[in-house]
């Protein structure tokens, strides 16, 4: 099924991917399990490496109508693969489509369309493949020339299992940061040393685990701002909230959760550009749906949706006063929004904040979530172009939870060049190839190694 | 004007075009006049046929100047008729240009671009080709291959009139259960013998009203959740905010009506859930704009804007609700935005929701409204194939009240193989014909006609 | 660098610019000093010309990291200069990079891409080619064949230096009228004669300043409707508002200041109506941001945002009531939205009021701001054709504080042409010359013509 031209329709398109398609991969984003990395872990048949780990699988299921059971429930995994191949013909015109088969063709040199007929064949095919080649965790990195892997850690995970800052490395998931519960309150007492009863001593703490952090070669950061998220202005009395959350969480309101994990995420930030980690804000996400999914299917389990337009008055005034408080400015920040119609206020707001001597201080970062393919992908690009800049994007990172998805940088690439090309034929952008494989290299590679270096 | 091969501009589109082009229509939603449909009213002049019962159509005119005398005012058919004409030339661009080409052509065999210099003749030529050729309701119907059409009723409406489950059959029209006032509360007791004196009454009222539809052939419930619609979860004051209601409408504040419409429309939702109907949301209008014009020309007189985004927060709140109360899970819904940039949002928001053994339980609509044209539609095709499931699509629905808006099926399905055709030449769909006559064959008619089964 | 058939992809889209490339300009709202225009300045460096009036070049330099010293710091002018050629290779893909190599290749003959290796060479050719050559104010205007141009002016400014009626002609900004200062007050009071102690006082000395505009030609006025903008209805206490602002401007609170000024906006739209002048509504921007930025680059200083969705509730509420009580209703109103999610919902509005006689009374206006480039202008022609009419297209205006935008009206009319000629091709348009013609005269001359009749 993929050609070597796969989505590369001009001449021009297939010249620039030439130029990038070999490059290394940074992927800056990622909740791959690091036990699985660590462990090397094997895969032994197609649903364990193909269909379970990959929840937008799981959400095409659900929209088909295949059962719960079948989807994430009790069937077995011959089952569950079963009904994913009898759904699989349903998918054109979905990503999925697209992105399933270039799993199974690179890594298993499957060329079928999977179906109710064939599935069987496929499924017998794949263990047997996995028997005769080694399918594994550090097989697929290799494959996919991954110079650098950040899955997120929390503040208090152990980071002795990601060794020395080598090809994986954790980047801070800082969302349970800001209105810790009392056991997180209770590790991070243990690992630091410090006892907190203020928001004074907790800060301590936590500068003490960011230094863990970036000691262990961590660069990233990141923080989800929900659907409805509203940054607060401090009123002196964070301290005093601080103070009852220890004593219980529920004791506060949500406004002065709202107020107190605002304070927080403030101070990181400033923290983060103290030590030039690269701060993500990923905004938008309505995770509240089904209420039936979420006990079903879990936190991760693929039945989120697109929040309302990010509130742009509560992310400058949050910016404004990061920039203002921490001394040095702002530190790098990437912003994602879920709902595509966001996409150009984020790319412009990039022009809104600037360091002396720092390129892309602020940026958009590529299609996220739901938006990652061929529409999202030239949204992204379309927008940063005319009301950011394309030569401070950052490029592609998976964000998945499954080792295959790595084949989404070349997915990435390709629509990146084919839509590089149709703009320079319609004379959008210069035809020099120097500036645009100047800009390629930039965007698939440079621009994220800068930030690692 | 209209050739055989009007907006397919590849071969493979005319190739997919007839694959389609020949199928039934089902005409889901739309506000026809039943006693026309049942008198089989007959057609004796073009303003009458083509210009009178088409808002859209006035809006254009009064864009253009026009006097509102020559709109809705007193000024004879005729020279209504050469305002309209007058214009005409003014919309090239506009999809009324294209509409309203189309209609003249396919039913009157009318091939001129309507002008100030030629409307007489055209007028002349209208009616005497009415004389001789018999154009009615039901020889547009039978022209168009209209399998069923579904125009909308009030609770209370007389279903006597559909007769029994033919090929036209009431979808109910849900507005006005929500709030409703007291001749809607005295019909509904004269109708179902149930004394009304608090909200179970009124819910009992309703199911025997729902019942007598369902059992009329009636498979379809239409909401407007207009501009500024907030969901209001439960409070246990309902009861108490229906008897005040009873008491005097105006006694309840607007908060108030906010509450007691939730509860009534998430009682709705259960019912219909219940009796297999699809509930059809339709999202985001600004009804009011110039009250002047509400004055002159009516509730539905084509001067309605826009909306800002749905409140995606209410609408998941509210689908969640419904999911956990009705005891089977969410009725089909389908999903109409007419603000454009909803359009990413709302197809995303079909796969947040799911029941087993039902493909498509939640949908994006079609272009809905002022998004009914060639670019909205390829916005809701796009962002349905992406963030959606294109194979679940319910297929185009008129919302019309001019018979003559028949011939938008045969648009949309234009539209629609045309950019099919576009995405598989850029390799974004595979190229399959199997795979695609069947998703064509699934959106023109067979996913509509699951809902009619 | 800039051929003949620059974005002219189709030999369609070439025909139709041949139509429409030599007609005038007329450039109703831009912020070009008078003081240059009436003292015709003459220029002598690139950096004068081209680099310091623009503020979207400092914002592309932040965005590269040029330290700020170097943008709107003490830096000497050839330093700016070298670094914004520095960075310049970096804005491929940006419509800086095709504006600035457009003004250099139509105002100075460089042809060069400038970038750290030739930039001298370019700032002594500048140099050398404006002793030869006179490039100033008049120069510029005559080139680009500018027959009307409307650089804004405050209410109390003196319109003396415009001279009679002549090419440029001052429009009103009316921001500053909203909400006086005690010296906005002190000076109209000078000005007019009448002692404001009241709201009526106000609103007469308003209106004698109005007709000094009109007499002396003005037909424009603005006003920023800024993100976060919210309209409200009289609630009978703004005389009591007025005279607590004269008192104390900060004795004000938030809403009654939103109150005030939205009487008075009401207020003047009103007689905008009666002196048959344009009102132009610009929307949605986000000013605050960056505060450090604004201390040293000024309010204009290029880092503002683009800001939420327009609170469409809110417009209409407002041009409601200005329909109702300015006794002749609304004036002509040009609608502009900064985040282009919001290009469907404003074309759409353009649909919702009408005054008889008068064709375009609400219409969409040109892409603002960020938006002016190929991507925004075609997103405004998309939005304005299928949700508002084509054919009352105000067309293009600079907005600009730099001369060499002018520029930019070719510009917009090759994109135009393109994008006219895709649509014809495509069958979206219809073929006819004389129909496409007629439009692009409308759009480039003939509609902004009729607003200043």
């Amino acid at each position: 099924m993929m050609k070597k031209d796969f989505l590369l329709n001009t001449e021009l398109a297939r010249r620039l991917y030439q130029s990038c398609a070999a490059l290394p991969v940074i992927d800056y984003h990622n909740h791959l399990p690091i036990s699985d990395i660590k462990g090397n872990r094997r895969f032994h048949n197609l649903y364990k490496l193909w269909v379970q780990p990959d929840p937008y699988k799981h959400r095409a299921m659900r929209m088909c109508g295949v059962p719960e059971r079948c989807i994430t429930g009790d069937a077995a995994e011959e089952e569950k693969f079963a009904c994913w191949c009898g759904i699989f013909p349903k998918l054109a015109g979905s990503p999925l489509f697209q992105w399933s088969l270039m799993e199974l063709e690179d890594v298993l040199e499957i060329r079928e369309v999977p179906g109710k007929d064939n599935w069987k064949l496929i499924w017998e095919h794949g263990i047997g493949y996995m028997e005769r080649n080694i399918i594994s965790a550090k097989s697929i990195l290799d494959r996919y020339r991954v110079e650098y892997a950040s899955p997120c850690a929390s503040l208090t995970d152990d980071l002795a299992v990601y060794g020395e800052g080598g090809r994986v490395t954790a980047s801070l998931r800082g969302d349970t940061v800001l209105l810790p519960r009392r056991e997180d309150i209770q590790m991070l007492e243990k690992q630091t040393g410090v006892t907190v009863s203020n928001l004074e001593d907790y800060f301590q703490a936590i500068s003490l685990r960011l230094d863990a952090f970036r000691a262990a070669g961590c660069r990233f950061a990141d923080h989800s701002l929900d659907n409805g998220f509203r940054y607060c202005r401090e009123d002196g009395r964070n301290q005093e909230r601080f103070v009852r959350l220890l004593e219980e969480v529920d004791s506060l309101r949500e406004a002065d959760k709202a107020m107190l994990s605002s304070a927080v995420l403030r101070h990181l930030a400033c923290e983060y550009a103290q030590r030039d980690m690269t701060l993500q804000l990923h905004m938008g996400a309505q995770r509240r749906t089904s209420t039936r999914l979420r006990k079903c299917a879990g936190a991760a389990g693929g039945y989120a949706a697109m929040g309302n337009s990010v509130d742009v008055r509560s992310l400058t005034e949050f910016l404004d006063d990061v920039e203002q408080q921490s001394g040095m400015g702002l530190p790098k920040i990437i912003l994602f929004a879920l709902n595509p119609a966001d996409h150009g206020m984020l790319a412009c707001l990039a022009g809104s904040y600037s360091r002396d001597g720092v390129p892309g201080l602020v940026t958009q970062g590529p299609a996220w979530w739901w938006c990652d393919h061929s529409h999202g992908i030239r949204s992204v690009l379309d927008h940063t172009a005319v009301y950011g800049l394309l030569s401070n994007f950052p490029g592609m990172t998976t964000d998945s939870r499954s080792f295959l998805s790595f084949i989404r940088h070349d997915y990435f690439r390709r629509v990146l060049c084919d839509w590089m090309a149709e703009r320079v034929l319609r004379q959008d952008m210069p035809k020099s190839p120097e500036l645009l494989e100047a800009l390629l290299y930039d965007i698939c590679y440079g621009n994220a190694k800068a930030m690692i270096k």
